[in-house]
């Protein structure tokens, strides 16, 4: 008796994310975004430089029906309200109808109760393609102890076990941002370690990563692959950024910059995976 | 019998975009924005770097009195919701009853049936100005084809048909975005061949400049001229904003800079009217 | 009898600026903000920028709790809803129970009825630490003329007397931006005389500083050194800015920078007291 396929599925490499990012490029996926009313304008001009072209329907007249004509949905819950929250049941459920990958973003999960049950109610619909978010998001979505809010307090690493778990049990994979990023499908696990402390001083930096996930997950048929390729994309042109930048406000802006101009081959140059 | 005056309205040369400019720096007309929350930000900023003054003030509370002491007031339907669109009825009821007059940015019209539907709402409860929109949205407004959100799938030329008959039908100006824009009302038309690919690529690129077509109705009496002088204002700095950035990022930055720097002189001669 | 200590506090001096400046940074004050959607996105880069931690948590199931948790509240009520004003009661409510300092940012006090109403409502429900504003909301939220939104057309010095009446009544600090911003417990004035137009000239511009009253509340036992050096941390951050601007977009994104950078050193060096 041979074991299932998806034990021989390779970890993706640098070349498996360069290829990613040319498709994204060439598809330029149509992303909608139920996301937090801070970061939406960042989360679009991330979308925007990246290559994709965001939409941020959030609205319960329109949410579902979007969701089955966009490439790829993000569900982001850090400004949660009750309509908000309404709208996004029927863009998981108009996803799920239509096959459209959606990925969570757990913002504040565990460190407030509200959301954290509406979270959980989201992912008893239907399974998100990918959960991402930072270490104690994760925990605290599992019933660990969470953190005070969207500031991580416990390391990727740490939150990794945990991660798998909740990757096999959902069927999704789960990435877990912190200064090594873990992306894991539950057996696979791909370490993304490029980056800047920078990224922690712009708000939105772990959002826009989650719309980016999204994007991938459009355009490619491996979630583990999406994931891995967004972390990657994001963090090497933040690594790109930090270079030139005198703060958080020109880093901000050579982020976008640097997303424009990252080509898949510098992409696979610079990655580091450990 | 002599034909009515506006038969013999010139068409806005150069000098007369110019002179738009200087009387709106002069005036400082306070700006009424009923806007999508991506964008809120980043219009603001735009029209504060141009000389206006936002005041987003989009409840149903307030917005029909605020319409009556607005010099223009903005409806731009990106990220509508029930409570949004009540104020939006009511600011288009307050300006209709002061002479204020609004603008229409049917973001996403044709290609999604709930937004499209309250913007002929608003469009029977009391003309606008001026509607602004890229050629898919004023198509998928007239009932005509849509496109798949904010995106434009048609060119403006395309679109220039249908949008006389939309500015006749309404009495109003219509100004449709593109590579080179078009306004026209129903008569005359003006082609605007400034801009940048980059306004694509910041979010907001088009809505921003909704509002300052408001903040020109604002100060001019002539709603053909006022979407002219936006539409030259903002894509001319567009095109001193593109000449010295690196991607999105700081092609955002440079935009409001060159927008506070911008004087009537330089618009009148870097202008391409076609 | 001995007069109340207070009357013997004395007038923060910049050593004092300084020593609040690195304590804020020594502790990450986390900030919860309920403010205008305009502005959320500047807010929480200025907050993340100089040093604390923002979260936007502003509806009515999770506002009240958080409060206790949150080292300082925002409130401002630049695009206020019904629902939001339901959070911001909530809010104030549980800052008060718990001891949190909270801070009311006015936002268009007088020249809007519905929403200066709902101020009077919070400060009615308990006082905030401190009240800041430009001098036409502090003078409208006491009942005196309004202005015509966000935009000040009174002098800080001319709303002094106003403000420290407030100040008296309230058993709050109130300070009213301007060119030379003025800061009063209702007997010690502290003037900060510095700054740049430019601020004017960013959406936002007032709003955040609001923010970073509420982060220097959330470090500092006395509220007049917290909003004084809240005042001259953002207002030298703003002059070290404007002198590599070329405008206002540029001026924004070097203020971010120019907060990250500034040291309590510096902050006593350039800081104008008079």
């Amino acid at each position: 008796m041979s074991a299932p396929s998806e034990l021989h599925a390779a970890v993706p490499r640098p070349a498996d994310l360069a290829s990613a990012l040319a498709a994204l490029r060439e598809r330029t996926p149509l992303v909608q975004c139920l996301t937090n009313s801070v970061v939406m304008q960042w989360t679009a001009n991330v979308l925007l430089a990246a290559g994709a072209a965001p939409a941020m329907v959030d609205n319960p007249e329109e949410a579902g029906a979007f969701a089955a004509v966009a490439d790829g949905v993000l569900v982001n819950l850090g400004t949660p309200r009750q309509e908000t929250v309404d709208a996004m049941g029927r863009a998981v459920a108009g996803a799920a109808a239509a096959g459209t990958p959606w990925v969570l973003d757990p913002v504040g999960a565990g460190a407030l109760p509200w959301r954290t049950r509406a979270m959980v109610d989201l992912l008893d619909r239907a399974a998100p393609a990918v959960v991402r978010g930072n270490a104690s998001e994760i925990l605290g979505l599992t019933g660990g102890r969470g953190g005070r809010g969207p500031e991580s307090v416990s390391s990727a690493e740490e939150a990794l076990p945990v991660a798998r778990d909740l990757a096999r049990e959902q069927g999704s994979v789960v990435a877990v941002s912190g200064p090594v990023d873990h992306v894991t499908d539950g057996r696979r696990v791909v370490r993304v370690a490029n980056g800047s402390p920078l990224l922690t001083k712009v708000t939105g930096g772990g959002c826009a990563l989650g719309a980016l996930v999204a994007a991938f997950a459009g355009t490619s048929g491996d979630p583990l692959l999406a994931a891995a390729a967004a972390t990657a994309t994001y963090t090497v042109a933040a690594e790109v950024a930090a270079e030139q930048a005198a703060g958080p406000g020109s880093f901000a802006v050579a982020l976008l910059d640097a997303l424009g101009a990252l080509t898949p081959a510098e992409l696979a140059e610079r990655v580091v995976l450990a």
